[in-house]
């Protein structure tokens, strides 16, 4: 496919690598900034450019992958309104683009992407939605070509699994961060907890997070977090974290869910 | 080594076997209940007993591998006053066996250990301590046969490592539980989220957590997490969390630390 990526950041830069690897020809890039598109675009043999009414009509796919809150203002200055355009938002519902364009779709990688850090695309859950039958087999057959996970998830759904993502992703990835500065108040080196972050994300792969929790809450040890939340006493946030998380535990039925 | 083990459970019989597969030979199991000790001791073929009299003293090193609460009562129960005994505790301090033995130590592997799942010991980091340089040479050799990961921690510092261990497991696998629970309420399966877990934790393997923190919280997106908690509206206790975890990405001090 001929394919125009709007967009610069981790999302367009890592989803640009992976359609051309997988053998479409992107055709152009944008960003606000030049030297931004020209950096990517170089990356992926695409011409950069920085103003939308640039954008070569002879393309197949529109991509938008900017920050969640520029993408209906860019979808707004995209001359082109008879071509496929999708966002790749999580936190976006498709009608954020139904009212700019006649076909739309989203393009959402449930993913954490960092700059610096190379992504196995084929391991990624696409999330695929769009207006129209055709659309969809189209987006659906684009996904296969980069990834072995592609489902169909409407906007509604979508939200759900945004929200999830904050409580399977962006909250764990805290918790070791606060992990690792106790372990750097008592001069302790932050290796020392990789393996077992490693197998907790492992194991829930194989079994179902509530049927292998573990840790003093779950067995009901209240001497363990007194003992806890006395060392905590310096930090009253992580105390809160702490008595929050272990009544969460506490309450979680062992027979169904959380 | 001639290791005897007391316990059955979890860290008992991942132990024993990393023991076993390392060449060591496991003289005696010893459990509360005879057919637990049976069973574990068929497997590394050991002789299994219910009575801690029975303990052989022909042994080189007696492990303690019972629930944090019952290590005490143990450890006063065992005749044998000679012969280097450790327990296995995150929560525990060294002092515990001190007053019951000679020689003693602390051979803490800092693990998420669960039945149904094998465990490579040779990436567990083991935390070691004991009263005396000797023991410790001879637990460091053999926290060596079993792992690459061996490291001299004292009480307090395990102490703080175990509360670590708390946030980097116990915590995200209950959040995991909650992401799972909302997936489900929305009809979508819980495997869409697994690379995205996985990648979480691989990527602290390389950076620290506070350099590759991603989110709605840490872009200071208030529309998108106010999204969120509306969401949440039917899961008090869980808009409670997203607020407390999110207040804490908020302040996270992008320069150092949690």
């Amino acid at each position: 496919m001929r394919i125009t990526l709007i967009g610069s950041g981790n999302v367009a830069t890592h989803l640009g690598a992976a359609f051309k690897n997988a053998g479409h020809q992107i055709v152009q890039v944008w960003s606000r900034n030049l030297q931004n598109a020209a950096l990517l675009a170089y990356h992926i043999k695409a011409e950069p450019i920085d103003q939308l009414a640039e954008i070569d009509p002879n393309t197949d796919l529109i991509v938008i992958a900017v920050k969640d809150d520029a993408v209906e203002d860019v979808a707004s200055f995209i001359p082109i309104k008879n071509i496929l355009v999708v966002h790749t938002c999580g936190s976006k519902s498709l009608q954020t683009l139904e009212k700019y364009f006649v076909a739309c779709g989203v393009f959402y990688p449930l993913q954490t992407f960092s700059k610096n850090r190379e992504i196995d695309f084929n391991s990624v859950s696409l999330c695929i939605e769009s207006t129209d039958k055709n659309s969809t087999d189209i987006l659906l057959e684009l996904g296969k070509t980069i990834s072995t996970q592609v489902t169909y998830v409407d906007s509604n759904q979508r939200k759900t699994l945004h929200l999830a993502a904050a409580f399977a992703c962006n909250f764990p990835n805290y918790l070791y961060a606060v992990a690792a500065a106790l372990l750097q108040e008592k001069q302790l080196d932050f290796d020392l907890l990789k393996p077992l972050i490693l197998e907790t994300a492992l194991k829930v792969q194989e079994f179902l997070p509530f049927k292998v929790q573990t840790g003093p809450a779950v067995r009901g040890d209240r001497q363990t977090m007194a003992a806890h939340l006395t060392l905590l006493q310096h930090h009253p946030d992580w105390q809160e974290i702490y008595r929050v998380l272990s009544q969460g535990i506490i309450k979680m039925d062992k027979h169904g869910s959380a």
